[in-house]
């Protein structure tokens, strides 16, 4: 059976690098933005609202962006029901082709059965700011009440959505082999103790 | 400044296994029940009684276990206090000492303005009785239904007692840096995985 790393992580925390650098190290396929690319693919809708949708409450988030009633409440479950058909069966081949990482996208549910290591990824809301700050430039007009604010808004989203298929709760410890608090830790060290699990 | 690891540990999830082999492969000074003997010797109390406390919530605990009435609280908390007060004492002194591993005993939040990798070590249940059953000799002729009471009954105590004296949640993972659960994770591995974050 192939081995295979999940990575859940609060957005601002740093899951994203350590992922990327544990697939370096470890010579495995890597996958975060790309099961994105490929649902967009197989359904024909856009990128950026299969984001949006998994930033958010699937079922709540839907008659407020799309502009319809509570009665059609069935017809626009659609898209997200076809989202997560699609991320379920990409990320399903991409653990059967090799040994991989995927990040996020309630990999650690779907691949529950080929155990995978799960490792959920936080860091407190001061660490969050500043690697934002740092990182993304999109953010750097941003006040740190604003900044604030939208990083608690896609944590409260990643958790819905988390929630909403899989019945448990995200972040909770039970759900996970191993929890890293980047708050003080380096992402590199996280990564090179990671990796001892495979050698 | 000394380097220091505190292990926090759900009773059962092999955590004082994780500390002994990660002080023998980092040569670090190791306290665990050494810390109940020397409060033994310090306040004169029973080490069977200090790690009876310990295992429960203080203030609860007393009018049952010395039969006083609830008039005479002020008297009882005495003895809580006087442990609390030498354990406080005993881990800061070693921990200024040398480069040491410290299990349990609220060390992470004692020791917290020295930086600590702070450890957290879970499991579930059935891995939990698994353990027990065989390691402990204690626990051969307990049915597995007494096993898990027990089992249950020392986990709820020694949160009440994280509880009681830091006044933060036992178990939460933005209390520690690491949370390991060693439900499936190999404790060899997990020591040696934890020992990269010093080398």
């Amino acid at each position: 059976m192939n081995k295979i790393i999940t990575i859940s992580r609060e957005f601002g925390s740093g899951g994203r690098e350590l992922g990327r650098r544990l697939a370096k190290k470890l010579q495995f396929a890597y996958y975060d933005k790309e099961i994105i690319e490929e649902i967009a693919q197989r359904t024909s809708l856009a990128e950026s609202y299969i984001e949006n949708v998994m930033d958010h409450q699937p079922m709540i988030a839907y008659p407020v962006r799309m502009g319809v009633s509570l009665q059609s409440l069935n017809l626009i479950q659609m898209p997200s029901q076809q989202i997560y058909q699609a991320q379920y069966e990409i990320i399903k081949e991409a653990a059967e082709r090799s040994d991989c990482i995927i990040v996020g996208r309630c990999a650690d549910y779907i691949l529950r059965e080929m155990s995978p290591l799960r490792v959920f990824v936080y860091s407190d809301l001061p660490s969050k700011i500043k690697r934002c700050t740092e990182r993304k430039k999109e953010y750097e007009t941003f006040t740190e009440k604003e900044l604030k604010k939208n990083i608690e808004k896609i944590n409260k989203g990643r958790s819905q959505y988390y929630s909403f298929y899989t019945n448990q709760h995200w972040g909770a410890p039970s759900n996970y082999d191993l929890c890293v608090n980047t708050t003080h830790l380096s992402i590199e060290k996280a990564a090179d103790a990671i990796m001892r699990f495979f050698l």
